[in-house]
């Protein structure tokens, strides 16, 4: 709608808020990959986690130093003093100013109910635990954003207090005052009430945190921003304790694409949906299908009436253009938006017609294999292959004729796993055989060990990355499974899937990929004995 | 906040706009059943499909002929008639008549280029088939609701034709108008301001239709009921076409138990989250655990803090009493739980004090495994083995001696895997075996063929879902997994993990876990020689 110049900064919280949600589990080095992911797209702020909690929430910002971030700032988060202390003498803020980074974001009560019987201490004491922390923090070179807890509700409660605390807060130098919707129960006109009246106090700018207990955490945080907030808290996909945080997802383009507001990822919106799926696959979560401008559905149509209008005039069936997010129009059943893609892709091999034969064996291939559980979005180094294969480019590595694994468990020992196999290679059979622990690392053990002497190259190719989803887990223990496999010779890398009940057999398939992506893209630099 | 009386009608499109969406295919049995669910919950109107296009859905309404609703009413959909023609001949308005329900919805275009590029008829013409159609409707006898495709977007392109739209349905005797945000980009600041505007205009009641490409279709449907709507439209669980409808699983609790509104669902919110379940059930869709009011997640509590002030004050942590939507309260396990956290969940097996050594050891154990990768906020099943351990309460029913397993694979043939397994029953030494494709099934195989002849209710145990994860996806085939399992009795649901280089030995950790958890839960109702 109208166009204006307001800006708002965008504070993700995807590490720390986030972490609070249930089945999420960032690694250390997820949370570092999906900070430069944070940066990359224009992320104002990266709240890494409460430094004082464990040694990896602490390493994380060990690490940070050492990174470089070409626009966001990186923020720890802790609570304020303890009650009776001294915020230089406290564990938490001394914790704050051992992480070093430049934003620290002090988190205190706001609701009395919740001063009284949680902290077990004075509304009075609450007002001066707050000023000493934050003006400590000050003090010490810091940017403090300072969240209250509950405020909401507070507000409800007992607005006076409420409102005490952001002065409170507000004079002693945070430099936003961010209200909490902590229990996630405030609709979007209570927010914008609220917003009304805190225009007529003379605070700090204002920003705003909500979750999405009422299915309303994305309107909210609009409601705010339009109530005067410069400063919005959510994470990717909206996934956080309980229902979640505001969805940024939705937030960053309502915000930027739809209502004219100026933020950093206004510039890279294209990222999003990447995004996205990046912290998904971190997080292990098979991405919301359903989900606003990332959602694979977000941009599909049934075929028919609407399918025809999708070709006439797009914009009268979307209310955006996909691509500004990074998404794509999904035409479902439609064979046409398919092809152009697919002669786009054999660009690497030439210039195809959408009728070229290899094309249309292509096609039929892709949708075989997709309804079988293959993906190749993720796994291009196998979609090579395939495109290979449908133009009789394909040089075959590794000629399998069979192999056998054996696994061995007594109790109270780690288990092994003997492997053999046998290969054809060019008329010659040839075997190898390993010792591991696990099938998959014995299979690959069996391969180099029979392949190795005669393409040494192998050596060189080393694997980075190996994911395994279950497809259909209502098939419990027989269920069919996908393995991605990431892989690399120190310079390039690719991914290669597999797909099959045994989960063994879907990574093998992914390995086999893995090698013969290599082989067949490097071939003409081989020596002429590993052709 | 404030109550007041005003009412609102709640009007479910589950069975016909809802049936668009990615992966959404209901039978007739389905969607028979889904009706009887939605009138017991007091949902005022019960979209049930489109008579015309399928033999499916005009057998649906045929079968509700005979059905006795206690308060919705059934309502079967169709377009306007066709340019040029008369409604009483036009076979989409017979269908309608022939489905024989009391409430006909008729969906008419309201957006100008729509008119003209997809209709391609005039403006003049559409309003004679809006205007023809309804009053045709109206003197069979049919309540008529009127729904306006594309209002919103027709509105902000052309707002006097959209309103000329309006009219002429209210004039034709619509009894409710129900705009439309078929393309879903509308934001609620938007449709406060459109509703404000129709105000002015004096027509017949009005309803709303949101779809949530923009995150905010709850959002919007309150404000539109805020601005006046007296009837909305949603889905159940907010499925629909591309990022799907407005969810009434939140709109109606958020209505009701917050805003005070008046709807005859407001008598069976507690039968929200078993509507929700069961929906899902039936369209084979997992649900979203973080689903406001409704999720698994939507209750749960994560933190040592937060889950201390449960235990003191729970209305401090909670917008609302998860039962008044038939959720409940979970506590879950993380690596920040703390030791109030194990000891309410100890109170399963007792009254623990902080410092009982069981509660010390409880706390070593869990760290020590979360450390080598094991979780147990989803994982409850294992954790009841862990308290149970502690506390010296652990019957053991599998001992395993060793397993081995075989897998072959040739060229082009699918593998398989033989497992041999010995276990330790009672003294006795027992044996299983079983041929299957993965070494997973195998291993549960050969465990039932060794344990079931003495424990028959194994017989009675299914997996249900098997999720895996790898730790450390850098160390490639070598890496670490978790894996999870969730088993059934049919009536209770627990998952179990597991963790292990070697995936088939993680696996083999969580199985043996599921079947100890039933065992030593259900011992004192197996029958002696179980024991």
């Amino acid at each position: 709608m109208s166009a204006h110049t307001k800006s708002v900064a965008i504070f993700d919280t995807t590490l720390r808020d986030g972490m609070q949600g249930l089945e999420i589990n960032y690694s250390l080095e997820d949370k570092l990959s999906i900070a430069k992911k944070l940066d990359e797209i224009g992320i104002d702020y990266i709240e890494g986690g409460f430094p004082l909690s464990n040694d990896k929430e602490a390493a994380f910002f060990n690490h940070c130093k050492s990174m470089s971030f070409s626009h966001a700032k990186i923020a720890s988060f802790g609570s304020t003093r303890k009650p009776g202390g001294k915020a230089e003498s406290d564990g938490h803020i001394r914790a704050l100013l051992e992480a070093q980074t430049p934003v620290v974001v002090i988190v205190g009560k706001t609701w009395m109910a919740h001063v009284e019987k949680v902290l077990g201490t004075t509304a009075k004491e609450n007002l001066a635990m707050i000023a000493d922390s934050i003006s400590f923090l000050k003090r010490e070179g810091r940017e403090v954003v300072f969240d209250l807890e509950h405020f909401f509700d507070g507000y409800k409660d007992h607005r006076d207090y409420a409102l005490e605390v952001l002065k409170t807060a507000s004079h002693a130098g945070a430099d936003v005052l961010v209200p909490c919707d902590t229990n996630g129960g405030t609709l979007p006109h209570e927010v914008s009430a609220i917003y009304e009246d805190l225009k007529s106090q003379s605070l700090a700018p204002l920003g705003g945190h909500f979750h999405n207990d009422c299915g309303t955490a994305v309107a909210n945080s609009l409601a705010a921003v339009q109530g005067g907030a410069v400063h919005i808290q959510g994470t990717i996909n909206g996934w956080g304790e309980r229902c979640g945080n505001a969805n940024l997802c939705a937030i960053m383009p309502n915000l930027t694409l739809k209502m004219g507001y100026h933020a950093a990822c206004a510039d890279h919106m294209e990222k999003l949906t990447s995004l996205s799926r990046f912290v998904a696959e971190k997080a292990n979560i098979i991405p919301d299908k359903r989900q606003p401008y990332v959602g694979i559905a977000s941009f599909s149509h049934k075929a028919g009436q609407h399918a025809d209008v999708i070709l006439k005039a797009a914009h009268l069936m979307e209310h955006l253009d996909g691509s500004l997010v990074g998404n794509h129009r999904q035409v479902l059943l439609s064979e046409l938006a398919g092809k152009s893609t697919i002669v786009e892709k054999m660009k690497k091999y030439g210039s195809f017609e959408k009728n070229h034969p290899a094309v249309e064996t292509l096609i039929r291939t892709l949708k075989d294999k997709e309804n079988d559980g293959y993906e190749y979005e993720a796994a291009e180094g196998s979609f090579d292959l395939l495109m290979r294969q449908a133009l009789g480019e394909y040089k075959q590595l590794i000629e399998l004729k069979n192999y056998h694994l054996e696994s061995y468990k007594t109790a109270n020992a780690q288990s092994k796993t003997v492997g053999r196999m046998f290969l054809s290679d060019q008329g010659r059979e040839v075997m190898g055989a390993a010792v591991c622990i696990g099938p998959v690392e014995t299979l690959d053990g069996s391969l180099r060990d029979a392949l190795s002497p005669h393409y040494p190259f192998l050596d060189g190719l080393r694997l980075t990355d190996y994911r395994v989803r279950v497809l259909n887990p209502e098939s419990a223990s027989a269920a069919k499974v996908r393995v991605f496999i990431t892989s690399t010779n120190g310079d390039e890398e690719w991914t290669t899937v597999g797909v099959n009940e045994n989960i063994v057999e879907a990574s093998w398939e992914a390995l086999v990929d893995s090698y013969e992506y290599y082989y067949n893209n490097h071939y003409e630099e081989l020596p002429p004995e590993a052709r």
